[in-house]
């Protein structure tokens, strides 16, 4: 089991972005299951710069959700808001 | 009846992860209502890299809406935000 | 006059969605407003997976604004946050 | 001067939508200012169906900006988030 | 040195738009800082009707950015949220 | 080590836009991790309006997260939100 699957808490904004890298991962997984199949895809979208940043967009997606459950891993006491 | 309907509360990230799937899945069945139309598609989409992440896409934004609804499953206090 | 017009209330996550899916659809009304025209389109765009999960992403958008409306539909209190 | 310049308050969800169409043709408009070539390209775009949920789809993310500027238009006293 | 660069406040929603606008131009000189060359690709994307709905829908987003920035420019006290 | 790694807190909007390009480049560097690759893909992707705005949209994206993160660099008492 993945630590996320429990969690959305990391120690810093590194270990978030690992964890919305999973998370967009895990997307993709439950999208199409079949490893061999997104073995076969991934030579040719990761030569794609579009389809980079398309993937690299979902990252971002889930980076916020990540880093609102991290109250954005701010120590300092924001007074107001 | 799918138990999202009543509640986007879920125990843990994971259970939220599945209920962002199947909100996904939800909104895909209401624009195409045919299951055998889905069924005939799926096969192409499901071997086109950015069509899987599109579709891992949408899933990333309905996490963010069970994310927030669950508060992130957060268990530590945020004394301040 | 639709019920959104006055208030993005509703009692459940189920009716949240139906709401979302108005919102999308008036949204794609108000682009098009020609309603010959969008039927015509219809039939075509609901067998093309790319354009499903595209108009699946606004409805997820869409249901974003209104989770938030309704409070998550939470009963639950959350102290803090 | 449009009414959203001072102010993105209003009454209802409707005339927030509303607004949010306003914002979204205000974009277009800042992007291409020349309105001969908006025109032109209406005729086609408004007969593609992705076009159509594309444009939709940014109506969706201002109503989102509207929306929480209105404070979801809640007269319901929501005691906790 | 541009005024967004110190501080995302501004007056109006008008101004919060422009604002966004800026900074929606910023990201594309970022990742193009070819001037020569932002220019050569204007006038062809810009008689696109999906090129300047994208365009249009980034500023869309740091619109949302800035209007909570903002706090949407509400003078009116909002008890709850 | 990059500074955001520990922090995303940043002391003005424009070091926080820094900061979200370095995500949007972060995400890119983890979907492809060649440089070569990625060299190789730059000028022509940086010479597609679509995909320079694409890449902008990314940036959009991340400085939402970082502005949040930044209680959007306001140093005016919000009393209430």
């Amino acid at each position: 089991m993945e630590k996320w699957q429990k969690s959305l808490k990391t120690d810093t904004p590194e270990e978030g972005f690992e964890l919305a890298i999973n998370l967009a991962q895990e997307g993709v997984k439950r999208v199409q299951p079949n490893e061999k199949i997104r073995e076969k895809l991934r030579p040719k979208y990761s030569k794609n710069a579009d389809s980079i940043t398309f993937a690299s967009q979902v990252i971002a997606i889930h980076f916020q959700t990540v880093a609102a459950a991290n109250n954005y891993w701010t120590s300092k006491v924001n007074y107001i808001r």
